[in-house]
């Protein structure tokens, strides 16, 4: 099986998650400057959320450039990322809700997090799988220490967060981070 | 005409459908642990239903790889498909409303996903009808077994919605377990 | 200037179009039998316009079939037609609102519906234009005698509703009738 | 990398932009004529917003048509102009919630035109750099005189909403009437 439709799922289904979170901002009922205040913290998760749909929009982008087949299990793995990224506007709208400095909402929002990286790794390795060891992603991603220090940062924030909410978020922003340069390990192997 | 804007649109619809679903678990008024709680038959309605479309996405796209070239009849069979998977969302919010173990929902319930499952097999056989016996499609689905067993447990799980709610989902559930398996008799057709 | 883009933007819109209609079914606050029956003109509402973007889907797809290069005056009348089909889900929704029966909804239905078919005849006018008159298009559709017909419809219909608006609805079905058949015009001249 | 999915997702999420800003028209609660009336302004600004998400995806589909390859910096600089547009429903609700004479919304609107107007110049400058200075593109678009009086318009429309709402409007208005003609310039060079 080719890779399109994949493709073509995962776009509208991560081109629809990015659009909705904004349907969170909820229309002040007045019109003055005032009434734009208390969506701040909203706009703030939004804009955080925006680009970490983005990140791994990118990566998908970048993944799937190197893989030629697929297999029922790497669309399984790739349903299973997106059920992950799909509670990602529900807990951005948790978070956003009254505070940012609270411990419950920054807690699950961690979480989601981690199990996104986790799903996205598992990607990964059946992709790598099926194509096999000598493939073109195989010796694009022959590291992934990217991918483990996340996993690790996302838990640090986690635990945090039963503590110091804001700082579980400064840890979680450190991974956006680290992974806004675009994953340079599979755009170096297309060129020759 | 080729297959290609019959699985982009379906692809929109489907992704629009899997998404629409989490829009349903309304985000709690307090950011505490025990606002999560009332949400717990909705996330177990909505995890449910997630992997349901993805059950119908990835038997679409099996399908669809197998087959090249479409008339208005099918296309028309496709959309008959996507009016029953669009009525899920639907379904699946009136289910994890309060309580799983209420009747009118599971029965209503069953009946979407009763029709999703007459629907697919329309277009499964109008699909081998159009591309002829010795086509790819054809010989692939030779037995349409599962499928039987499927409208057979869904028509139990109905009928028994009316006495043990609880044990019409358990049904339900039984036939998602026998697609989580994606459709292996095509996918062997195209290893030559 | 292919078609591929104007094709996938299309297939989007049209893709959240009908799908975002069911959002307007809004889930009852009881899981009992007797809370659905105020749903049955919403319902029908969302049937009847479900089958409505559904032949528009058809339509499109058989039109871009025939057409091979747009130029900007295309991308605009396509535009201008998608305009139209997102308006649908407010008229549907507000027809079925209380009661299938009152003027002003089936009214301003029948107006949406009537610039839907003008802006669909524009759009092929256009695309006649641009293919020239020996173009497979222009073969293909000879005669418009169908599209005058749906505008007489829906003018009888719109006057109708001003009186008796049942009556301007099974007018407007009239019309879903007559397109429920794909344009055989195209699909006979794409078989040799 | 080729610009496929580029493309696929900026339409996946245009589509979406262009149809949830439709679910600011709230259905109002009778079926009488004098109930549309509050609708009239939510109505102009989601005519007007309409327009302008089709203006975008009007020349998105231009550069990209004269576009064949993309880096990481160009994903992030479509991304960056998603984020601004996507923004644009909210602003247009708000701008429709009671009156379009009100200077915090027209303000705020102004704003998220203007960003969106330079991220797609920034889009196009990253593209013309990739592309190199012979390139299709870099040849089709040697003045950006439009995309400079765009912005001085809006810039002007931004400092008059703090006086006159309905007369910044005005100014946003014409550079909307400025684009409506699509990118000639990229189109001439499509002739050869």
């Amino acid at each position: 099986m080719t890779t399109n439709r994949l493709e073509a799922f995962s776009d509208g289904v991560m081109a629809i998650i990015i659009t909705i979170m904004v349907l969170e901002l909820k229309i002040p009922d007045e019109q003055t400057w005032a009434s734009l205040i208390p969506l701040i913290p909203k706009f703030s998760s939004y804009l955080f959320s925006f680009i970490y749909v983005g990140i791994y929009w990118n990566n998908h982008h970048h993944l799937f450039q190197a893989i030629e087949k697929v297999n029922g299990k790497i669309l399984w793995a790739n349903l299973h990322l997106l059920f992950w990224l799909s509670l990602l506007p529900f807990a951005t709208a948790w978070l956003g809700e009254h505070s940012l400095n609270n411990r419950p909402p920054a807690f699950l929002y961690g979480c989601i997090l981690l199990m996104c990286a986790i799903s996205y790794a598992l990607l990964e390795k059946f992709a790598i799988q099926h194509e096999g060891a000598t493939s073109k992603i195989a010796r694009a991603i022959k590291s992934n220490l990217k991918e483990k220090i996340s996993i690790l940062l996302y838990l640090s924030g986690i635990l945090c967060s039963l503590i110091y909410p804001y700082l579980s978020l400064v840890l979680y922003y450190t991974v956006t981070i680290l992974w806004l340069v675009p994953d340079r390990r599979i755009e170096k192997q297309h060129q020759p």
